[in-house]
């Protein structure tokens, strides 16, 4: 997911009646939980995602392989109209082919360092001292004139020491954490509404924001014009945890930028460390990173369980995540988890031999990693835009998403569409047991459900436990097969499997919100 | 510290009185604790030993170099006699010069792998296929005869998933911990003796053990025989944490052995679970390591602070800890803090004026984590064996060690030497402010104390907070600066040098236990 964004909604005064009246089939949810329990087949999915695709970042040759791998394994469920749907121009292509670094004068020690995402390479190996540059304004830049060529850069950001965290790695909810989020109301007013534009707390912030990033792009070209082999910056994290991002643009028109490493915290301190001391540091590297022009395009994966009442069949629910990752890892708990688990959702409800009233779509994004760009694409495509929207926007019962890592689902987010709550309170119903119970008003933004909640679809993402998404995994090279729970996936895939088949034969598609409310971009 | 082992003493009966009549001399406490809290240099000390000096393993030119720094910084402290002083012959020395590893099929990917300490290197760089094969017995090694040529070998060991902690990674004592270990009574019989010769589970074991070493020996020689190219092994540890041991003998008659890379946890399962699958891998690598045998010997680094008294001064308080390192992180842990606290000690001591009655030496060991060698081969040189004891012997009131990782002082092990126990009660006193209050009649091992107890010379061991030592740091690629606490170095400088104070200035050296104890071989 993109970033976590909690916050209350700005609908005011429904209350969340416990009583329910929503028809629940205990025979298919006792069929579901069976083949969801008993025979699932997640984690092997899980596996294709992570271990044998590798990293999945957008426009990567790695992701169209996972695409196509996905597309094939959907229509071996027995799904139709499986396919790759364009949803827009994306940009460049990007992969490390290769990705060493060592310091080797005090003595030798290989670092763990990652290239940011979108870098290019160093010209071959590269070998030189390594140069500790502070930069506060751009008047220092002259100064580092005829100083740089050839040289491994690390410009000073007064790193502290690293702080290390007293708490355990993985979390879950607590009782009183769910009550909690349960008890929450709608406010009244406020929340994550677009700023006034006349605030002048907000345009400070934008000049700020345009200043730094003009500063930023000015070092840059500098250091290029100075011949800079190559840029170590800090990547956060400990232990040998690396959470890692991009550092250049994607856009086909982008210049390229210098090669530069991401390295873990223990490293790039020690370099520093030595340097602040007076102490000469060099090192060796070799960072060659590829792109790809030949498709700019994005494409989701999409398909169906077709519905099967004649007056329904034309209406849908779906369900989805993003397929794409970062690259340092596997992208196991971003976002392979909530793909496996939403691929098995599909899977478990063919093997029931389930033949749906109303269409069942599943939709595998790309791009969320940079701006839920491929479910906005679909979104627009099919559902128009808010003052616009389409006629197919009228006919999508629900969307579902699970985009909050490996831990099990708790709940559900009702997005400020409080009509919802006694209807999801009767499909968790029959979970209990697994500990999903909790519906809440509250929003959850960061993730692809926004983009249907932003036409008016309601989306809903689902509440998750929080294992170590946040310490250890969102965006790390440690986000590997290792970290997924394989009970959690399974519960998952089975929760979301019953709210699929009881919003496909529900006799009313679910109640709307009343206008369509932008919950704010990303 | 090699490793640690708490137990319970075999002598009977002696109680720790609470009373204590030691005279603790105020104002030098006063003294020292402005100098080692206030003017502290254990920090710069601790950076030069890890950051600046790199690994310091055993016979390496590493050790070496941070050894002859060692003796120049105690000569300015003022101290005398500093040298490097021969304990015995070692054996070789080794260093890595170049350490790379990436998986290139399915695609590509940096692996974090450390070169087992004394394995040999690839030749050059190395790509090839990587094959997990399984070796239940010496009969399974006929059927990969003539296919592993040039290959990458992962002994299949049926690793099971990474189990992750659920606690946290950082712990100090708690109020009650300290109170159960001050409550220890000394065990009735019983302990960690020599096993009865004609035991017949011992030798059950000592066949087994056997046994298991005649099989890898004999699946070393195969497999270098078979020409393989490198070895995979799993490295204990999670999230880019590993930790190492060697991988082959030291002794400069031993066979040089394949090279080998412990895997981190992540790395090492993804490739099994690929190959597992029937995925093809590939790798390509490139493990340069060195050996020395220009100088086979052990040294160890010794400093003196001369007595005054004209009667005492043929006396001797000792302190002191092990040097020398493993060979993937920087040793902060294990044990540069131990080593830069007691120099810190010796160092706050001359700072304060102080002109002991009694000769006050420093020893910061080599070859501890092999075996206790540098202490053994020093106390064999300079008092004897236990049964044919040197006059040395008779002269040495105390020896102070520290080797328990970057932890604060929180009391003091008596190591069964109960007569101490009101005495160390006394010096303890006036740091109570800083969380040392326990005096313990445990008897902890896994250090250098222990050389000097086999000995009948009171030899302790603090007690000092875990912290991170068994989750990340002991013996890992993550035993690095970062993890030292600069207030609690400071706090164990300044508490280590008041115990030698006061055990400098006493009217009498301190009490011995009646006879010399075996505390078990290591």
């Amino acid at each position: 997911m993109k970033k976590t964004l909690l916050f209350s909604l700005l609908t005011a005064g429904i209350s969340l009646s416990a009583a329910a009246q929503e028809v629940i089939d205990q025979a298919a949810v006792q069929k579901i939980r069976e083949e969801g329990l008993n025979r699932s087949q997640v984690m092997k999915t899980a596996f294709y995602l992570t271990d044998v695709a590798g990293p999945r970042l957008s426009g990567s040759p790695g992701l169209k392989n996972a695409q196509n791998w996905a597309v094939k394994e959907l229509q071996g469920y027995g799904l139709v109209n499986a396919k790759l749907e364009p949803w827009g121009k994306f940009g460049k292509g990007w992969q490390v082919n290769k990705n060493y670094a060592a310091i080797t004068v005090p003595y030798y020690h290989a670092i763990i360092a990652i290239p940011k995402a979108w870098t290019s390479s160093t010209k071959g190996p590269v070998k030189g001292d390594v140069m500790l540059i502070k930069i506060d304004t751009l008047t220092d830049l002259p100064k580092y004139k005829g100083q740089l060529n050839g040289k491994i850069v690390i410009i000073d950001n007064n790193a502290p020491a690293l702080v290390r965290s007293k708490n355990p790695d993985l979390s879950r909810y607590t009782d009183e954490e769910l009550a909690k989020m349960a008890a929450t109301t709608p406010q009244p007013a406020g929340g994550r509404g677009p700023r006034p534009a006349g605030n002048p707390q907000m345009a400070a912030f934008m000049a700020a924001r345009a200043k730094a990033a003009a500063m930023r792009g000015a070092i840059s070209s500098f250091l290029q014009q100075e011949n800079v082999a190559l840029i170590l910056s800090q990547g956060r994290g400990t232990d040998g945890t690396v959470f890692t991002t991009n550092g250049a643009s994607y856009a086909d028109t982008a210049k390229t930028a210098l090669p530069e490493l991401e390295t873990s915290g223990e490293d790039f301190l020690r370099i520093v460390r030595l340097l602040r001391a007076g102490q000469k540091v060099q090192m060796e590297a070799d960072v060659q990173t590829q792109f790809f022009t030949n498709d700019l395009q994005g494409y989701n994966v999409i398909a169906e369980i077709p519905g099967t009442d004649k007056k329904l069949k034309e209406q849908v629910v779906m369900i989805g995540g993003h397929f794409d990752s970062w690259h340092a890892g596997t992208g196991a708990t971003d976002n392979a988890a909530g793909s496996a688990v939403m691929m098995e959702a599909m899977r478990i409800l063919k093997a029931t031999g389930f033949k749906p009233k109303r269409t069942i779509r599943i939709a595998l994004w790309s791009s969320e990693e940079q701006g839920l760009y491929g479910s906005r694409g679909y979104v627009a495509a099919h559902f128009g835009k808010k003052d616009s929207l389409k006629a197919e926007q009228s006919k999508v019962s629900a969307y579902y998403n699970l985009d909050n890592g490996t831990g099990k689902i708790r709940g559900v987010y009702l997005q400020g569409n409080a009509a919802v709550g006694p209807i999801f309170q009767s499909y968790l119903e029959p979970f209990k047991d697994l500990g999903a119970t909790t519906v809440t008003i509250s929003n959850t933004g960061g993730t692809d459900h926004q983009s249907f909640d932003a036409v008016n679809i309601p989306g809903f993402q689902f509440i998750q436990d929080g294992m170590d998404y946040n310490t250890r995994t969102h965006h790390s090279n440690q986000d590997t097969y290792d970290r997924l729970v394989e009970d959690d996936l399974k519960q998952a895939a089975t929760i979301v499997a019953s709210f699929v088949y009881h919003t496909a034969q529900r006799a009313e598609m679910l109640p709307r919100k009343e206008a369509p409310k932008a919950t704010g971009t990303n």
